[in-house]
């Protein structure tokens, strides 16, 4: 735990500013091994780019490359630490200035402030959602690990806007747009957005991840649990705040005897656990939801300070979501990764293999 | 993030299982120059006592006495590692015997069997809800850390079974039963768990923590949010199933333009952010929510296995809980003090001081 | 890497003052099902006790009695942390009054002050040689852990006050005076002290390490080099000044033509590097020293200062040690250990397993 | 602690192979505030060139030009993480093909296999003294910040091929041949090594490392001592075989009252303690002393093994150093930069601010 240093054994480390020279990572502690080419990390940057966010996405123009440095030889990981970097091409930081002075609302430019002294207004600098394509980067090497292990990652959008969609096939909602589980949901969610674009404002919504495959063992009985680990995940990415596993919320108000998920000798029953028992994956699927708010830059006019202090008002223009949704959604599925391939390897060397 | 050891700075390592000789601690981290004595860390944790509990609590009695061993002179810390322990002086280790080759559903002894390969069944052993003593006494130095730096916590429980409390008055739940914030809700409280206990169920709820005082600055724009944190913290309290930041839930379904505080000379005007922005906190109150799932020990029965996979049906009955509130109340209330002191001292190094 | 924790998967977290309720420690992370029994932890802490000196040793009586605390259940390690304390039974506070306010010469009573502000000036407190006792309960485990592995670590005597002893036996050295490897040498050792002593001065002296069956692979090529872990180990124990690997200060004034290990199909030639390459073990002896000044404290008159800065003199009387050796040498012995085992368990989830 | 990244508070992770297409790190924990730009890193650089150790250095020609890629903003650190680049730009991968199959004498390559189970062979890949450029870059800019704080490094040859130098003007040493405090030292050093290349051979050398103004109070009187800390950072790099602290070696054959440093109201009358007691700084300059082991390319025949374990025999020609030093001398500057800045920053959370 870290300000810019995510897990144990596999630790990723990024730096990098909205508006800077480039974004980059550091993923240490990979096996030796693996199979991984730069094409296997940009196909999942692809999927958070500005752009693919279609009605509720940005207009920025960013291709997004990566470009890897290191801990990679011959089409196989070293063991050795992969470098990387996506270079910022597409800056327009004067469109900044003018926000220079000011607060915005909802953003984490009075809360850089008191804590730096000193801040990179452009575009949020470090607090800017461009950070998370280091994320994904990582998460993608991460997600590579788990499947060479038998384990896999979903993430879909069950919510956005208050409008649900059903988790009819999650394993396709990876090529459906907002990443629905629902083949009818992207119909709504459009009119929803389009409604509420209409007047300046905008959209939260929720998301479901699945780790499917993960062994039995993981996760550590007090502090660490798998549930603890991935709530810092999870809540770690900006815009969510809330996140729940299993029956979450619901089984504050649940008795025992329904929220117990029943054993036999062919398994659990049910799954309100979401698949981690006293901070311990079960072998069950892995099922988390993060819980997203509304993107805080809108049309809207609202009053705020200046970084003197002075009464101010303001109105976010420019080329801004209106919602998280779709791109958080492959940075919380790399988040999930992250944790999850970071307790594989640190489960290695307990109990289980004596 | 290590399996039994919680902060940076301010680093709390615990120890023990339920019927084993003792559990203790090590609290490393902490300032020279506090004053401390034991009577103190005693208050809190006679807060969280088996017997605590009421109508909702165990019939175990522990005397649960701290003993100080270290880091503490003439009465100040010394700035070395604060151990102590806690005798175990009531076990009655043969009321488990029975449960020695059965899993209970909805408890950790199927994960744990799976993880170690070995387990002490002796009332959950290391998993038991009575590791948290540790967490408490803890986080009685954390609390008296953060009262000499002006910052206080409070926790309340707002919702049990189903039955709502209002947060009338959060400063005087902690003398109230079930620490309620409201003077009309334990008795609607006691009512629906009465209810419950006659069926041979159990019940979960919602407590609310409140950190009073702490400066903006708190906490690490990426990964470390002072949000991520704090879930990371609560989330590892057992029994806990979600968490939510402010607003919380109820931001994903909310507007930009509602849910965003606006900012004016005088403050910000509402505080759905609960007092964190981008992962910072702000200076308003911090507040979070812990959901909490039904005690899973009940006198209904229950299919499950055996550790050798053969179908069978459990009932608990022994001295347990039928709610972890209010016993969870102080340990969900220590946590959120050890992760604000581990914060406060980690930002003294950075930017501010220059 | 933190003030009172040692290790990366196997973590030694220490407490206690020498003149405290206690003195313990935690060891987390040991993997479950390793026999493990308090009688075997007494027998290394009974190689460190005062009193076990000899003529160069302390006249405090202490039974240092290890009392187990946690995880261990049926004569096995559970996989959960193993808490112990140690009491402190013969305590002599009153000896020390005389010196609460002056700054021993060599001690780290002048540091501890302006590090805290503040000390418990009784006997060292938390400086005293006695905490030592802590990480030598630890490293017991930890060689059990290694002997399970095929690992074991030998320690003894290579110089005293400047007399050499030859490595003739160094299997042997644990059952003889001053744990030497040479049959010969603790007769001269003595000879030494006896001269030193009646002119109320102290002795230094030189101890090796050796790990045997240690296997190739361990250590990370970059920072965290074996060696640097080593040097790390020993160099954090007080009165060590100097730590050398293999040919250690030799390999400087050497060509690279001889310092240089042939390597041949039955293997290396010499051990110049001292089992380790590049900061990975090669399967060869791994090989440390560890340079341990003189005891500070002396009969001899010094002058030092008041606590309030006035020049004054002193003369340490006292129930003191005139040489850290032999007591010192289960200590650097743990520390081997606990370096040894923790790179063992952390190096299990790369590579190879794959 | 952990395979490439160094540090608590100040934390430089890196990246990066000899022949890959860059290497790079990122230091994060550096507070907001501070003056920076990307010359003063490169004159550090510059020092540290392939090309720059004259008679005794590589033939490589590598411009080594550092990118900074975030973290500072109008020509100041902003506090959140620095990453920069150093691209690859002469690298003749053909010249290691003869070598992909054979384990080099007293290089890591035998030892990389056995961890990994395949390597980049390419002039070393991670294990290549290329590597230490990233730390040269960080330790850059912990020097930067240590001075803005009044403490600065000095590291210097006091010894080469067996010639001494005397440490007579150690702040003229940075811009003196082989970074000598002696005046009169280089002329002796290149005629010893001109002896030594016309066999076909190399040397080694002790380097001495100072750092002034370190304030008293930094380190932690346990595992975590200054002097612990700088064994292992020193240690950490290749070619170290040992490292000693104040009067070092020679201490484990002194005598208390001569070993002891007195004190009087002026302050210490001698260092043999080498600024350090009970692993806390004193205020005196700290010493250190680094003792490297020859190069171990060389001229000369050498028996060795391939990869598949036949015997074969090597001979190193290519464009390689005969001698460490100069080149690892603002390497082990950096180092010690860099593990002094972080105690200093760890160590304003402590006792001194209450």
């Amino acid at each position: 735990m870290s300000g810019n240093t995510f897990g144990t054994i596999l630790r990723l480390t990024t730096f990098g500013e909205s508006h800077g020279p480039a974004l980059g990572g550091v993923l240490d502690g990979c096996p030796a091994g693996l199979d991984l080419d730069e094409a296997l990390i940009q196909a999942e940057l692809d999927r958070r780019r500005p752009g693919s966010g279609g009605l509720a996405g940005t207009a920025r123009k960013e291709a997004d490359r990566v470009r890897l440095l290191s801990g990679v030889f011959e089409g196989r990981t070293t063991g050795t630490p992969i470098g990387f970097v996506i270079e910022n091409t597409d800056q327009r930081s004067k469109d900044y200035n003018q926000l220079k002075d000011l607060f915005r609302p909802g953003h984490a430019d009075f809360t850089f402030q008191a804590k730096f002294g000193l801040r990179d207004y452009r575009g949020g600098g470090r607090s800017s959602a461009r950070e998370t394509a280091c994320r994904v980067a990582g998460g993608a090497i991460a997600q590579e690990l788990l499947r060479s292990e038998g384990v896999s990652v979903l993430a879909y959008t069950v919510e956005l806007g208050g409008v649900e969609a059903q988790v009819l096939d999650p394993e396709g909602a990876q090529g459906r747009a907002f990443f629905s589980p629902d083949p009818e949901a992207p119909a709504r969610f459009e009119e929803r957005i389009r409604q509420v674009k209409a007047q300046g404002d905008s959209l939260g919504g929720v998301v479901e991840v699945q780790v499917l495959g993960l062994p039995p063992g993981l996760g550590e009985p007090v502090f660490d649990k798998l549930d603890a680990r991935l709530a810092y995940a999870l809540m770690g990415v900006g815009a969510v705040k809330a996140v729940e596993i299993g029956a979450g919320c619901r089984a504050a108000r649940s008795l025992g005897s329904r929220n117990n998920d029943p054993i036999t000798p062919e398994g659990f029953l049910s799954n309100n656990a979401g698949g981690i028992l006293g901070g311990i994956s079960s072998g069950q699927p892995v099922l988390a939801r993060a819980y997203v708010k509304p993107i805080p830059s809108i049309a809207v006019e609202q009053p705020t300070v200046t970084t003197g202090g002075q009464a101010a008002s303001i109105q976010v223009g420019g080329r801004h979501d209106i919602c998280a949704i779709p791109r958080i959604v492959p940075v919380l599925k790399a988040m999930t990764a992250l944790a999850c391939a970071d307790l594989l390897l640190l489960d290695r060397r307990l109990g289980r293999e004596r």
